[in-house]
């Protein structure tokens, strides 16, 4: 890194890059520029820190790109909007390879280009350890964004996408076990290492002549963040768990004594997206009705309050069923 | 910072926070979202590291915070553009007090009321190292954003603050001198722990009848970010030191037996302006003319190359003159 130095980087990460339609003005001044063609628009922004959010025994430097970009386009997306830019900073240590920046950049673009937009500007600097953020942009879909706080008492709740892979890809690492031993391990662990939301299905919603008065992403599990989305709209939520059962995962469970259950319940980092539509409507093809909103407040699974951990918060050690990746 | 929790934590930080007229939503859903009045935004990101960036034993949280949003802003002003909105990327240690992330938040607030924009979202992780990175948004103050590449020959070269403070602060802390000893070394030393931006001087210049055709802040170092805009112009340009001599600086250097001249003309970190104005107009009142625009490439000043170290680039340790706060 120290021979290359930080413009030459720069240039050697932009090289042969094309910008989407949104941005203006791309990586090279003070800063970068973008159309907001609804006169308004959407921004997310997440950090990831080594040991903390990925592990590089684990992860290599393309699913690092590739997990930072999608957490900040679920985001987006989680908003009823799509992503049309992104800016990354980068802290990395000084002994770290040319060729793993060059890697974590592919990693970006790679799913810059599922997502939608591109990377418009970004800033790296030496760190003593790996720290990435990402702060991403999105014109919304619809005319106004989709908020959590629109679900009302009648509606109904579906995902987009199935919960608790990468929960399960994280067992499967943690407990150092050997992929090949162990059916659908594989699957789980690339959902770990790099999730891969199910963005056209949110676009699909949108396009559609009901699209969801209440939107969110599953970040910090399906629990928590439902809890979330019951706090912002005033409602209450109601689970059910069969329509959550997962063959593949209640077998790869099994082979680990492990609960695919609380995988499904209180996993996050899959970025699966959940959304209430209004009473009588159908969710359109893709998403999965998992329940219904009802008056009063809090979230239960199956007319009872789960009792296991609910998911994921920084700072807390004791409710968290989220990987912590320190060593 | 365990015992409170992310979501609390981010409750205090957040309670009796006024957002500014352009976020239509703030914090507490899947992203914020904010106006673009002109139908285009723009964007800025930087990251600071401990260590690398500030040190907890030279500036309190405040003025991290201050730093933080003042070179984000600063970014978005050198485009001829006004702040609107932030957010803001936290990996705070476990061990670190509530009081010291309040403290933080206070400082961005502070700064974000100097150059307009509130902190419209967030995140908050746990991270071995304090780092912090902000994303700054803007309204372009003109029709157009004005970058580094309007300058043509014949132009006038005019700076709005004057550089070398920060770089000046930065030699009596890292000398472990006694700030009572040496007159101007407060002012020098404050300059370096939050720099001031002269960000009105940046509206009174798009808000004449000649606003500047070229625009950029000095973060590298005067030399090397002219050098940048000389590159993206196309140009040469030429600096004339006389006008920069600082005769409070000089005093301080003499004391310190140091260089005014090189703090001066290589100093980043004070985020003053710089701009190019057009062949036989007049900069309005408080910006200096330094130099002018010509025909060719490169940066001299007096005529001559100069010959010492240019500026900061991230990951050179040989031709910078900007502090690494590493120990």
């Amino acid at each position: 890194m120290r021979d290359l130095g930080e413009f030459a980087l720069i240039a050697r990460i932009n090289a042969g890059r094309e910008q989407g339609p949104a941005v203006q003005l791309g990586p090279g001044d003070d800063a970068a520029v973008l159309a907001a063609v609804r006169g308004r628009y959407v921004v997310s922004t997440d950090m990831l820190i080594e040991d903390r959010h990925f592990r590089l025994d684990w992860s290599g430097p393309a699913d690092i790109g590739r997990k930072a970009i999608a957490q900040n386009a679920a985001d987006i997306y989680a908003m009823g909007a799509e992503p049309v830019g992104y800016v990354v900073g980068l802290g990395v240590p000084e002994r770290t390879p040319v060729d793993f920046v060059t890697a974590f950049a592919d990693g970006l673009w790679s799913e810059a280009a599922r997502a939608g937009g591109s990377i418009a500007g970004g800033d790296i600097v030496r760190s003593p350890h790996l720290v990435i953020s990402v702060t991403a942009f999105g014109d919304p879909l619809g005319e106004q964004p989709v908020t959590r706080s629109g679900a009302r008492a009648g509606g109904i709740l579906a995902i987009a996408g199935r919960p608790g892979r990468s929960a399960a890809g994280y067992a499967v690492l943690a407990g150092g076990h050997s992929m090949e031993s162990y059916p659908g391990a594989d699957t789980a662990v690339a959902a770990h290492r790099a999730p891969r939301p199910p963005y056209d299905l949110v676009r699909t919603a949108m396009a559609g002549d009901h699209p969801p008065v209440a939107l969110t992403d599953i970040s910090d599990g399906l629990l928590a963040d439902l809890g979330h989305l019951s706090e912002s709209s005033g409602v209450a939520i109601d689970v059910r768990s069969a329509v959550l059962r997962d063959t593949a995962l209640e077998e790869l469970a099994g082979s680990l004594e492990a609960d695919a259950r609380q995988w499904i319940l209180t996993g996050g980092e899959d970025h699966v997206f959940a959304g209430v539509w209004p009473p009588g409507s159908v969710p359109p093809p893709g998403w999965t009705v998992i329940g219904g909103i009802e008056a009063g407040r809090g979230v239960t699974v199956d007319g009872v309050r789960y009792s296991g951990p609910q998911g994921w918060e920084a700072f807390s050690g004791t409710d968290s069923a989220k990987p912590d990746h320190s060593r």
